[in-house]
């Protein structure tokens, strides 16, 4: 342990007032004094209410795991067609594959083995995958204090439930994003803890307005107590792809120590940071061709707020839903150790570990690839969605006129954006001037965040923004295309701030490539239609 | 559908008034408008999101399932030694087994695959098991109206969180056993919602005791209303091992029609129904020889409440954790579709689906065996644990005197109980006819709960039962034998009825049968010493 690490900031700063009156309430597990004895040689335990492993009806849970090296590390040059190899790997009746096998009882002692995985086990998760999320959250995100703690979840929703529970009185509010993942907030708002936005630009929450929102917090007005927590999805943000980086992440969370506020930051897309997306006309193969050092790497990624955390304020959730697969249902906290304890009393009480046939697959996955060969496996993956992130914008720059905003007109203050116009002629000069939406490319994610200004829209006054969002969103679905209406995002949907502006999610992370083309044909289409009809 | 069944009772008896402020405060599922195009051929979605399955890095996932008939369906008759077959199985180097493969991608349209059951999925379970559950739920349980809904969940202790948090409010009391499952409680308390404890009787929760605290509820005495809401492990009780028969099924529903409760029936132990036991003398092949066909079998078993549940107002909770293995986290609900679309919202906002490597393989093993497959891996385990029984009550017969407990002497009305006296002759002959515990073999479960009047004990007076439990449980455990305290299964603590009496909980289900003897040895050793020493 090195001399900076040996700081133990998270317990020397007292953030016990944060604990919710719920939280207070739980009872300390009564197995202590169990534990005492638990682990002696030779003693017999007649004390747990365990099934026999002998009566598991598997022998062996095997799977035929990919290779780390997949997916080349970095975007392939342009020599080749930009994703035409990808083709080639699925084409292939057959991927490589390393074979995995998890015997009922082990050979050696520490094996991982269905007997215990499948067994009763620690709410905490156990030790084999917990050494690895804890070897990660040190290497890659380096908490600035040392004695943080890691346990598993089961997903990043539920690590989220189960923190609004640790921290949140009925009547308290969280501040939040003003569009925000829509499950965050419904898990929320039954016990009583509502959102309070704070406004966004290009790199997500505003500091600013972060300070704006604090320092004239009226409490009587708001009929609320200043919030104390904040939930905050800074790396290709849900919905509008936005991610922080590291000046900024250092003045909120430099605000939240002023202001005595923990952040629980919500991650899933960190290792999806795809870089800035460049026009295909000044594409270069320069500077993509070279795989990163596994320090490079890391250094090459917009920091977690763990890192500028020297008082033990963030609460982490990371999951392997984006990295793995979302049906593992798998994920862990970082956190302080005041509320990792309580944490772990209320998955006690509830969800208890996550399913040990996910924990002991993703466990073997990882020990057979070890650290070098997982962080491998991300640089592939942030390839590939680099790749569907450029293929689906080129495919807008295609299909629509695509011309930089400036940054007065749109709200992605000090971002580059792309305002796209018709292609179609037959309007007319005057129409095809008019701006249909404007989006800015994200770095990071897999969503896309289109701006409509239906400000030229004929009808606009007579039926608002919000009607025109969802017809639009009626008229792309009966053309044959799901997209994500923007409504249902708004942290406050009764929040408004702009008068003719409505928003679409669109996802570029699930669907074939020439269906991604397709999408964006079925787009022009269904606007142009849109324009004409109404 | 018969004309019986036809009967929609669930729907027809307003239940809405149970719901707690919370579970109405649930927003409804913001996916519903998309759902209307979901499935349409053709349509592209870029709506969800959701990462691609082609970068889910497994190809296959594969199991060596057990086969259904691994395990003997009955006690093997007395010819071989009770249990030396047992060793056969498990010392062989390989058990047959069944190979389970789950392919990435599907070959069949309706196949189980990785890139459905690992993706993002509904909260409700894979289609699968879903008709799997519905299938046993309707077969075995025969609930007693029509439009009774499966639907997965993550354990019963999530399951009865769920539950909590649908159905109660802060400030109001659940009935429960005066002795219960410790994380029930657990799970309630922060919550503000306290246990009503209820006496019990041979059977579990007396409907007598039930009725009394009922009908004279005091809500100014009591400080909270008469409870609306009952918790109730019914089969092979945890910690007492009582199983409630039909008879006080029917009493205990019939008051809970009565007084508007609902009940939520959390039934781990129900396929352990190992029948009652026959001390080893009077133990025949007869009758254990041949084995049970399906309609049989499940006559067999002590009901569910849903077999009289002609109003929907049971709130069943099943789980694989002893069926299959306690990691899977796997279970499921049967109630009302009221319930279950507030229950389905709550998933959907914290543990979303329960693991998909777990509902896959489970749902393979499940479509491998087949429903008559199931019932006869059940009627197996059922024999395994009547063997497991058997083998650790005939040690405390061989260890101890036993003789046949009066009704009048112990809590266990009804039931046949037995009295342990030492079999040491040092103590003089006086000592010897003082009993040192009391019990009554289980007919179901896993647990033997020891009953221990210290009144003849030299220091009762000095120390108090409490006390002397603690001692007795420390005695055991620096002896090299752990067991539950009876203490900690106490629905309310500070709640005591008899002055002299201490607990133990003995699990008899997850030891090797050496261990379980040696284990009665220790108690024998121990208990001489602690009358002794104290």
């Amino acid at each position: 342990m090195s001399s900076e690490k040996s700081m133990t900031f998270g317990d020397a700063i007292d953030l016990s007032h944060h604990l919710s009156t719920l939280s207070r309430n739980r009872v300390p597990s009564p197995l202590k004094e169990l534990q005492k004895y638990w682990g002696r040689p030779g003693i017999i335990s007649l004390a747990g209410g365990l099934p026999s492993p002998e009566y598991f009806p598997f022998d062996a849970v095997k799977a035929d795991g990919l290779f780390s090296s997949t997916f080349p590390a970095t975007t392939a040059p342009q020599a080749k067609s930009t994703f035409s190899w990808l083709w080639d790997i699925f084409s292939a009746s057959k991927v490589a594959t390393t074979p995995i096998t998890i015997p009922k009882f082990p050979e050696h002692s520490n094996d991982i083995n269905l007997a215990t995985y499948l067994q009763y086990s620690t709410a905490e998760g156990q030790p084999h995958l917990l050494k690895i999320v804890n070897e990660l959250t040190t290497k890659v995100y380096k908490p600035a204090y040392a004695n943080f703690q890691t346990m598993l979840h089961a997903g990043n929703t539920d690590g989220w439930l189960k923190a609004v529970n640790t921290l949140c009185n009925d009547g308290e509010g969280v501040l939040t994003d003003e569009w925000t993942y829509p499950s965050a907030i419904a898990s929320m708002k039954p016990y009583g803890v509502n959102p309070v936005p704070v406004a966004m630009d290009g790199q997500g929450m505003s500091s600013i307005a972060l300070r704006e929102v604090l320092s004239s917090w009226d409490e009587k007005a708001r009929r609320m107590p200043r919030p104390h927590v904040m939930y905050i999805v800074p790396v290709g943000q849900n919905p509008t792809g936005a991610t922080m980086l590291s000046a900024r992440k250092k003045e909120i969370y430099d605000i939240c120590v002023e202001y005595d506020i923990i952040i629980v930051e919500d991650d899933p897309y960190y290792f999806m940071q795809e870089g800035p997306y460049v026009a295909p006309s000044r594409r270069t193969p320069c500077g993509t061709g070279r795989e990163l050092g596994d320090e490079e790497y890391i250094n090459s990624l917009a920091p977690s707020f763990l890192r500028f955390d020297y008082q033990g304020r963030v609460v982490r959730l990371d999951t392997f839903s984006k990295t793995i697969a979302p049906g593992c249902r798998l994920g862990w906290y970082t956190c302080n150790p005041l509320f990792a304890e309580r944490l772990l009393r209320q998955a006690e009480t509830s969800t208890q570990a996550p399913c040990g046939f996910g924990q002991s697959i993703v466990a073997s996955l990882l020990i057979d690839w070890q650290y070098s060969g997982y962080l491998r496996w991300l640089k592939g993956l942030g390839s590939q969605y680099r790749l569907r992130r450029d293929f689906f914008i080129d495919c807008l720059a295609s299909k629509f006129h695509l011309e930089f905003g400036s940054s007065v007109c749109n709200r992605f203050t000090g971002s580059l954006t792309y305002v796209a116009y018709s292609k179609l002629s037959r309007h007319g000069e005057k129409f095809v001037k008019k701006p249909l939406f404007s989006f800015m490319p994200p770095s990071s994610g897999m969503f896309v965040w289109l701006r409509f200004d239906f400000e030229g829209h004929p009808k606009v006054e007579e039926l608002g923004p919000e009607t025109l969002e969802k017809k639009l969103w009626i008229a792309m679905a009966e053309g044959g295309l799901l997209i994500g209406a923007g409504s249902i995002f708004a942290a406050n949907p009764t929040d408004k701030t702009d008068g003719t502006v409505g928003h679409f999610r669109i996802s570029f992370s699930n669907t074939e490539f020439d269906a991604l083309k397709k999408a964006v044909d079925i787009m022009a289409q269904v606007l142009d239609k849109f324009y004409q009809d109404l």
